[in-house]
């Protein structure tokens, strides 16, 4: 007991592990007398809490340090699986960095984002990963103080707190490209009164591809919709009634892109023999779709984990070169989209 | 300032809300001085706050009541939608109950058992929720003796640690007796080799209807298969094979279903007009699958707001009545089956 240091500087398991150079179940295994663990690294990591001394009891570390290790995740929802991949990127990253992540989700209640505000603000969190965040929540975490990354930052262009999203113009403009390049002329939108920031993105990527092309914008082909199934369905239903209707649905997001089949399959419309669909955000069934669904890619995995990392820095005080990165999207080529030549001509 | 009691008494926002007779966002609009509270109300909470003071910092309060406000949720892992709606039912109950909810992804690994273990060990967590446990981290989690409820518990029957299950055995026995009462026959199951308890459960259930239904049980009929997408398309290739093919197909889960479906569609043969198929979990996209995919339904948040809910009142030390529960499953009859008479003969 002579060689410990005083309470204050104790260090946590992380710490332990880092000091010995060891992974931290290791350290974990050596504490639990487990053994399968070689005797050389047991024999270090005994040296190091014998040198340090150790503290179980996080609540007490965190009152001490100002610090809890916990990072929380809000999001506006738990519904869609969407969000799974940036959960998981999130989840290790923060496990990486020692810390734990609490999962809210606010479905979108603004009143209850008094309470994870209220949590930044009175430091019971170290910090703040904020998907979808609405302008009022990031004017409050402004406020707060506390650190905070935004994941899909629908907020003004000119917001420079710390951010992460996707180039869903960019992926906009390729999914429309990639139409044009098999022929089609006539490509319809849909997704276009969905108000968030991707949206906004993908429809001005579709706009600025036909225009590259020297086609004109068909306001009839650019149709409501937020990113759900159902607004999918309906969209192409009343694509449908055209007098002339578009011969290459550009989805959205894959959500409406499942919608998008549903509606072909009850109208006996086959794709792609007769209907080009793409979509957005490769999320994992559209490779079972009947036929695989071409998408864009939406890196949501790495999302989670580039908000993550930047929030650790930020917590630790060593704040990354850039705090605002912006993750590529790609064309993912399956069976749903076919040259218009040959394509069967409806009458 | 005289009124205050002594600092270890002062409550948290969550007890203000339960004393007052508010909701917690209610008590948050009136600490942050916000005006869309009623005159009245304010008044009840703040004299709450003038009688029995107020905590803002969890960490200090997480201290004193030797509570943390933390319950973490720990799963195999992330990549699953089958998995969120569990997230969401338990965040729900946590939130209503004023605590936090932390999530742990363990990836099968054991070695990161060590860590959420010690969490429990140390009281740095209050309890925890423990997805499709193994039974060495049931055996650790009894040891440290801190509160925990399993989900989808795996382990012996005889084990009497709380938990929250779903009825597979039942599950497994109405898919088999839909597909008998509409005549078929030969009727194939796949997901025999998958270890967990669910598995073992449902081909139970298969059987046991067969065997009402004074049907031989076909060796050649039970198909081996995790539960996912690619060995439900194996399973159907080698099922396709045999010198007398299934009329019907039931999959252990929604998952191996679609692999059913992408065997099935490559070979030509259309659901339900020739094979009938049935699934397990009724996942989302089971709806829009074509065609859509009729299934059991598997109580997935419910399972969450159950497990939640025991975890709450264990770490209240007010426990429930039962700590085990079975929620249970129904069947959710879509366009993937048919009577056998009206299916077409393959030659």
């Amino acid at each position: 007991m002579a060689k410990r240091h005083k309470t204050d500087s104790r260090p946590t398991i992380a710490e332990i592990a880092q000091i010995a150079g060891v992974s931290i179940p290791t350290v974990s295994k050596v504490l639990n007398g487990r053994t399968d663990v070689a005797q050389q690294t047991r024999e270090r990591v005994e040296r190091v809490i014998e040198e340090y001394g150790f503290v179980r009891n996080r609540a007490a570390r965190a009152l001490r340090k100002g610090k809890t290790g916990l990072v929380d995740l809000v999001l506006p929802r738990l519904d869609d699986e969407y969000f799974l991949p940036i959960l998981e990127g999130a989840s290790q990253v923060v496990r990486e960095a020692g810390m734990r992540l609490v999962l809210t989700s606010t479905h979108y209640h603004s009143e209850e984002d008094a309470q994870w505000i209220n949590d930044a603000t009175d430091r019971s969190i170290d910090g703040i990963l904020l998907v979808l965040p609405t302008e009022e929540a990031i004017e409050r975490l402004e406020q707060a103080g506390r650190p905070f990354v935004l994941i899909h930052n629908q907020g003004g262009l000119l917001n420079m707190a710390p951010s992460v999203r996707i180039t869903s113009w960019e992926g906009g403009f390729v999914a429309t490209q990639h139409l044009l390049n098999l022929g089609h002329r006539r490509i319809a939108y849909i997704g276009k009164t969905s108000p968030t920031r991707d949206a906004i993105e993908r429809i001005a990527g579709y706009r600025a591809a036909l225009d590259a092309a020297h086609l004109p914008i068909d306001p009839q082909l650019e149709c409501a919709g937020e990113f759900n199934e159902i607004d999918g369905y309906h969209a192409t239903r009343a694509l449908l009634q055209l007098a002339e209707p578009p011969t290459a649905i550009f989805a959205g997001n894959d959500h409406q892109a499942a919608g998008v089949y549903r509606a072909l399959h009850e109208l006996g419309i086959t794709v792609p023999d007769e209907m080009s669909v793409i979509g957005f955000d490769n999320l994992p069934y559209t490779a079972i779709m009947n036929p695989p669904l071409t998408t864009i890619h939406a890196p949501r995995l790495e999302l989670g984990r580039a908000a993550a990392a930047i929030l650790v820095s930020l917590i630790n005080e060593k704040p990354p070169e850039t705090a605002r990165v912006v993750l590529p999207t790609h064309l993912v080529e399956r069976q749903s989209c076919r040259p218009l030549a040959q394509q069967a001509h409806r009458p």
